[in-house]
């Protein structure tokens, strides 16, 4: 009896709790597989991982440096650098010619930071917020750790996988909604939302007082038309942005919101709180980056140089299902025709072709065994040879001569 | 009826959820007074906020310049660098003698980050979580914001602060307890728990299922006695600690945990999800930083000197009431002879004597008006001039020639 509960005990002790069980990433298997392939000699084209081969701005690279050797690193203010705030208010001057009060953008750690503190300051626990599917991972796991329940939206590849108003607002019939977050350009399928169908989802959310959170990660890589800000479309409206992909800003872990007015002191309250201050030596980077647009720019021509490269080779190499991404650096393929099981072919594509791509089921949990994602944001020799050996290992090689 | 509605619906998109209504610190009023005296020409010395005067060991800026300028700044493993993660298993080698499997070592983006994965992947929403008082306020608003209920256990002065098993289970009596979290050296007292103390707390917590956490970001600072790490003591406790106290590297935001074999994964799978990875070149300079120990042991003596001025002077200049601190770098005096607000006195020494402290009422909502906290991480000039400042105010000048 005494033993029994002294196990119950320890076993208390070492129990996980529930909310922490939110599913792993089934491409760290797959990035685990290519790292056993080299480690044995073989070269495997990394098309798995949403990270740009290219490093930070030359300027910000050098104003870490220059920081490095003038001061402390220490604490900055919870929001983040006056400075950099007010740089980022003029980003959006420059590039939409839209006001932003430098006062409601918030520096955040990385985009993963901004969605913390924007659940936490928008919903309660058990309110229902609605991302699209497939989507990006993170937006269900981290609304279920912070208790709030993700209402997954089905997009199809038809309407380009844009989220309308009509099934939004059927599905917050179904059960009220207090949320939706919706990104574009689009992870994993590349696609974007035009200024009227943003505009469009945005008044629907609105007017039924849905909250809209707007994932703007992959603004400036743009190659079809140009993404609009939510911030220019409402006021009231929360975008998240980050560093991290145009700026190739990954491991720094800087990004910044524009939140609506009201939540500017409960979002500084929580980030006193939750994470005192964002990372100072990426702050600094980052606010030099911005004068580093024209090495950005030539990135980005490589991005899409990429794109054109796997537009016109995946169907020769055999993979013929996929939209023309209009932005990012993914492309979303149907590989329904060769499996039904989309992370055994990622595994079989790895092994034989030794091209590492990412399987569709981190992304949609009801579809993703039929879809595979290509990241392109290496170098255009690297995307010749996976269309090469994906070819070879598919059966088409004589297309590609 | 329908303006009423609409009303409603916006009024809907802007208010802030309850659970982001956790309180502001109050020394951010005292800093943003500081800031105006400072403007208008005046010296302020500044013993509000917990941070060190000194950077980063320069073996550390040195490490972060060369991974500058070698390579880009990517993402790194969720759970830290391999390499980052040995080298604190050998710091525990090293200063303890205990092994320290560094599988169970998780890196985080400071000690911030580490609490949000500790008490996501430990505790339920709901769960009552004991909380020394006074003590470091995100502890509680963290809690709170992640929907568990710290319960706060009022420690005294006469008892050194120290919370005890007797104390735990009497609260545990009450209501039932699923983790307690304790930190020493302690913020805001500086008084620390010896490896009996902690021995019997830890002994009796787990012996009644409630999880025990141990906060140790300002070991390496304890100048009484030397500080015993919970890792020692048990495999079932989590411990936290940081970069930024001891090795004086609070901006760059990089910390670590030793948690419990089996939360591992789930914390793992969590910071994959709210985080990505930890700051790279944080956690570059951080492995660096462990090769400074004698540039820091060397800041560390300062601190001891400037805790001798305090303690010998703050007597004589009339504040005559608070612990000889055993660690970290503040002293938490008793001021209730001369104010029944905290708040009130600080901004008062603030304003005529231009020392600058944080009001009790950030570290403990019941008895806080009773108390302020000096830190003492700067110059020991800025220490004597602060004690004659004071003496000067509070009318004891003599007694300081």
């Amino acid at each position: 009896m005494l033993e029994s509960t002294l196990r119950d005990r320890v076993k208390d002790l070492l129990t996980p709790s529930g909310r922490s069980d939110v599913p792993p990433f089934m491409v760290m298997d797959v990035m685990a597989a290519a790292a056993r392939i080299e480690a044995a000699g073989g070269h495997v084209i990394h098309m798995e991982v949403g990270q740009p081969a290219a490093p930070a701005p030359k300027v910000a690279i050098a104003a870490a440096h220059a920081a490095l050797d003038a001061a402390r690193i220490d604490y900055t203010s919870a929001l983040g650098m006056p400075t950099l705030r007010t740089r980022i208010a003029r980003h959006y001057r420059d590039t939409c010619g839209c006001t932003v009060d430098p006062e409601r953008i918030v520096i955040t750690t990385g985009s993963s930071g901004g969605f913390i503190l924007a659940f936490l300051s928008m919903f309660e626990p058990g309110d229902r917020v609605a991302v699209t599917v497939p989507g990006y991972p993170p937006y269900r796991h981290i609304l279920t750790a912070l208790g709030c329940e993700p209402v997954l939206i089905e997009t199809s590849s038809a309407a380009r996988h844009a989220l309308t108003g009509e099934a939004l607002l059927a599905a917050h019939r179904n059960a009220p909604l207090k949320g939706v977050l919706v990104g574009s350009p689009a992870n994993p399928t590349g696609t974007m939302m035009s200024r009227e169908a943003l505009t469009g989802l945005i008044n629907a959310a609105e007017g039924a007082g849905i909250r809209f959170i707007s994932d703007e990660i992959y603004h400036g890589l743009d190659y079809a038309f140009p993404a609009v800000t939510a911030a220019e479309l409402s006021s009231h409206a929360l975008v998240i942005n980050s560093f991290s992909k145009y700026f190739c800003m990954t491991g720094w872990r800087v990004g910044w919101m524009v939140v609506p007015e009201p939540l500017v002191r409960p979002i500084e309250r929580l980030q006193q709180n939750l994470s005192i201050s964002v990372p100072t030596l990426s702050q600094i980077a980052a606010e030099a980056a911005f004068e580093g647009r024209e090495e950005m720019e030539a990135i980005k021509r490589g991005y899409q140089e990429n794109r054109r490269i796997l537009i016109e080779g995946l169907p020769k190499a055999g993979l013929t299902k996929f939209l023309p991404a209009d932005g990012a650096f993914y492309l979303y393929a149907d590989v329904s025709d060769f499996t039904s099981d989309s992370f055994e072919f990622a595994g079989r594509m790895l092994e034989k072709a030794h091209v590492a791509a990412t399987p569709g089921v981190d992304f949609d949990p009801i579809h993703g065994r039929s879809f595979i994602r290509f990241s392109y944001a290496r170098s255009a020799d690297e995307m010749r040879e996976a269309v090469t050996r994906i070819a070879r290992w598919l059966g088409h090689g004589s297309g590609l001569s």
